[in-house]
């Protein structure tokens, strides 16, 4: 492989890290919008929406372009589709970044109807399972892949009882049934992220696992050289 | 271009299609289940799930394949880009039918709260925008795309509406609360669809609009020639 290949591999790295950055931002500081009653800093969020589409574009554009100019074959050709998969994903998960904002701005309008507790634990869980997904990627390991998979069941755990405890609000007082619906799509805007955490972790197992089957040819091509 | 390699792309088209098939099945179904209150379909659409997952899979590699035994060019490889990507955004779509009919399930447990009439309205727009975006791809039409995008805020309305009128009947009596809450969740599936369905009417002008770049260039070359 051509050493100049090599950088620009790297550089496809390094911006799939900027922007998951981004993207995990955007969650993570709509969340602070919300518990930290901050509607100036969800206003940002929804603004920086812009940014993160754009950086999208820019990596997609640099996939297509070394897929046009390397013509890779397999391993490569496999990270770079990849990448392209993983992009995408990340900046679906700024759009959530983007929902719960504008959720927490309607919100703000009123007094919140209770302590939030489970929101903030849900979105640190969905959080870190980005923040995973991407270092497994990055530090091409499947144990930490593995990690991010296996949390589903925590997630989906933590989403169904902060729906049940919000729909139990509703039931007492009918009055703060908006505002508790509000929430409750706040819960499934995290648990998504965490869902796209979880594609973008298959992704890559699934690349590592390639890698993999590659590696372990090449130790059977050693071992007939052997023999 | 090589014969065989048009008729492979032709085979990619056909997949794709076939793909949108199922997906766009697998919401329709889930819907039917819903308002006929058959149970037995809405399980048939969650035992479909697998093979929709497998034939997203197949493509997937299909197109692999394609890139590296073609190493194509510009147009084609943009083309094979936006099919895994529309590819990916329709088993979402199939996802999304899955998720009705789990709801559905939950639902026809208990007496339907009112009868629906905006769901399926929804569900056909979005079912429709699906078939007109991948329409658009197969026949090469920016305006079946266009008018894909055109329907975000019909979509966007309807669902307010349906929303709108699912937490009143909350509001009046609690007892109906976790069944207006399904009701609403569905009604964000369909959202999704049909934003999916954007994102892949989107992609099919991003090709086309290339496609057109590349046209006008040939004509520049042209007009070079004659003078």
């Amino acid at each position: 492989m051509h050493r100049r290949f090599e950088e620009e591999l790297e550089e496809l790295r390094t911006k799939l890290l900027q922007m998951a950055t981004l993207a995990e931002a955007s969650v993570s500081n709509a969340m602070a919008a919300l518990v930290e009653a901050d509607a100036a800093t969800a206003q940002r969020v929804i603004d920086g929406d812009r940014e993160i589409n754009q950086f999208e574009v820019e990596i997609d554009s640099f996939c297509i372009e070394l897929l046009a100019r390397r013509q890779p074959m397999a391993g490569d050709l496999r990270f770079i589709a990849s990448a392209m998969k993983i992009n995408n994903d990340l900046e679906r998960i700024g759009d959530h970044g983007v929902n719960i904002a504008e959720r927490t701005i309607e919100l703000l309008k009123e007094p919140m109807i209770k302590p939030l507790i489970d929101l903030p634990k849900l979105s640190a869980i969905a959080r870190e399972m980005v923040k995973n997904s991407l270092d497994g990627f990055v530090q091409h390991d499947v144990d930490l892949a593995l990690t991010v998979c296996r949390r589903d069941d925590e997630v989906d755990h933590l989403n169904n009882q902060i729906i049940h405890e919000l729909v139990s609000f509703m039931t007492r007082d009918s009055r703060v049934i908006v505002r508790a619906l509000s929430l409750i799509m706040i819960s499934k805007n995290l648990e998504r992220v965490a869902d796209l955490a979880t594609n973008i972790a298959e992704e890559v197992i699934y690349i590592l696992e390639a890698r993999t089957i590659k590696h372990h040819h090449r130790e059977e091509d050693v071992h007939r050289k052997e023999n």
